[in-house]
């Protein structure tokens, strides 16, 4: 089945997009167009192709305003800031995992060159803050703290992502949380900032963010095993590019880390120096599966589902506030999304 | 002769050096490795050598701290966050310009790679926003966005900077604000950042901050004179790098529009397609002074730095912490800095 976008999720981004069209339109003229392009609202040539992604990220941002009782429209900027810093994060990961395609079309860095997509990439991350810091009330500062510690974890676990690559002996618990700092830092940001530049008591704020962590770890599960066994037609990537480039997922490290024979032949796959054809790569995916490491994936993400779920049972929100946070929740660790 | 660091300067990174080797503690383990590398504190292999660079930026912070009657030591956080800014936009600007060395030893790039320089940088200006939001006053959310829309034109100007080298029509006037955008924007704010951070009445600021984009202003012009003319042992950098990747720098740009033979003659060698060997090169250096482009930028440099003490003298502010401002602006437009 194909998830259906849930309605906040578009509603949010008839919201948001102006404010992150009328911010990027701030940046220099180069980097304007890269991220124009990246944010899918222009071609390569600049011809406008309508309206960008999913925008996931400030919806959740509106929502958490709105679960602490603020109009949503009050944390537009913010909403808007940690798009920004996701957009960031993908154009420079692209550049340096050299992934030549993004969400279905040629990557940034293929079109506009390495050093115009790293510029865009630094031209978004300080835009974010500009964004954030136009009020200098406190709650905003708290607001800009939280997006600045939550980029830093993010460039943390990419550093780390890339580092794994290189490494043989990964355990699970450091992909855990390489995991946890490069894909649910920011959504746990996301989902925690719009209550905090709405001056949300500190219970909500924590189980918004934890609500968000939570996700954040299922959707990366998510994530990992559809980079493994994904349609590209539906995931905008190569198939088996995980594999290829030999990332240390989650469900991979699981596999590697079990103790079965069929853990061991993947780790000698995985060993071989020289780069890996497409048959073995499906073997190793066979290998993946054979050792654990697919049902535990699946088992995990779902229990990081519930703990997401409990979090947000516990908070104190408007009924259906919290049924919209937990719709976008099943719906981007859903299969299809 | 060789200027003498100022005493100002040396004292500020007695001071700063502390808080900048906490900041970049905290920081993952690989980002952390690069940075100490790239901020001259430890070899490749991670071993100390001691000191960093100058640290004039962060020496310039708290003389502006000063200035507004506070002490030098009440906006450490500020200033380390100006040189962590400064060493991000260097550490990015290597990877794009392709840039082997860097004050004499081998750019980071070269040594880590370019995925671990360009996290790192990304990395260095995430924590300058961490440091300066450390407290949330209104006068540090002021520090802020002058820190963040320094950073923004400092990026611009970078755009500018290598669009240029392919361009053979730059205008006098664009190479200008493009220098102002990518050296002096972050020297202003340098100078102003520490009395913004001390809640400095806005005459104050305002001066300060012009005082700081004039000497940014002569330091490129001193910077590009010598990115032709200096001594290699001097700058760190290989003899004529500069017109090698055909930098439009303010001199060569002054040359080109010139409208005198020479100039002429030196845009038709830029415009060969094919690498320029050192016979070239130093005749392309020839025909910058011959069309007067050296004098120029020699003449540019007194206005800028006269125009800067200008400003100096109209502001309010302890006679001492006057001088040493100007000590230092003297000392990084002088040849041998």
């Amino acid at each position: 089945m194909t998830a259906v976008t849930p309605h906040s999720v578009s509603a949010a981004r008839t919201l948001v997009e102006p404010v992150l069209r009328e911010a990027v339109g701030r940046l220099d003229a180069l980097s304007a167009r890269v991220a124009a392009y990246h944010l899918g609202w222009a071609d390569a040539a600049g011809r406008s192709t309508g309206n960008g992604g999913k925008a996931l990220r400030p919806a959740l941002a509106v929502l958490s305003a709105r679960a602490a009782g603020a109009a949503g429209e009050r944390c537009l900027p913010v909403a808007a800031a940690v798009e920004l810093v996701h957009a960031f994060s993908l154009l420079h990961d692209d550049v340096m995992d050299g992934d030549p395609t993004r969400r279905h079309r040629p990557a940034a860095w293929t079109v506009f060159g390495d050093s115009a997509a790293i510029l865009a990439g630094d031209a978004l991350v300080t835009l974010a803050g500009e964004l954030v810091l136009e009020e200098d009330t406190p709650a905003r500062v708290r607001a800009a703290r939280c997006l600045v510690s939550a980029t830093q974890r993010l460039i943390a676990g990419q550093g780390r992502d890339l580092e794994f690559e290189r490494r043989a002996d990964v355990t699970l618990e450091e992909c855990r949380r390489m995991s946890a700092d490069k894909t649910a830092a920011l959504l746990s940001c996301a989902c925690s900032i719009g209550a905090i530049a709405a001056g949300a008591p500190e219970p909500l704020v924590t189980a918004l963010a934890a609500f968000g962590a939570e996700t954040g770890l299922a959707f990366q599960l998510v994530d990992d095993l559809l980079g493994i066994w994904g349609r590209p037609e539906a995931t905008g990537k190569p198939v088996l590019s995980d594999l290829r480039s030999r990332k240390k997922t989650l469900p991979v490290v699981a596999a590697l880390t079990s103790g079965t024979p069929a853990g061991d032949t993947l780790a000698g796959l995985l060993a071989r120096p020289e780069p890996l054809p497409e048959s073995v790569l499906s073997m190793a995916a066979r290998l993946v599966d054979e050792a654990g490491g697919r049902a535990w994936a699946e088992t995990e993400a779902k229990h990081r589902l519930d703990a997401a779920e409990r979090h947000l049972a516990e908070a104190d929100m408007p009924a259906e506030v919290r049924a919209e946070l937990l719709e976008i929740a099943h719906f981007i660790t859903s299969r299809d999304h």
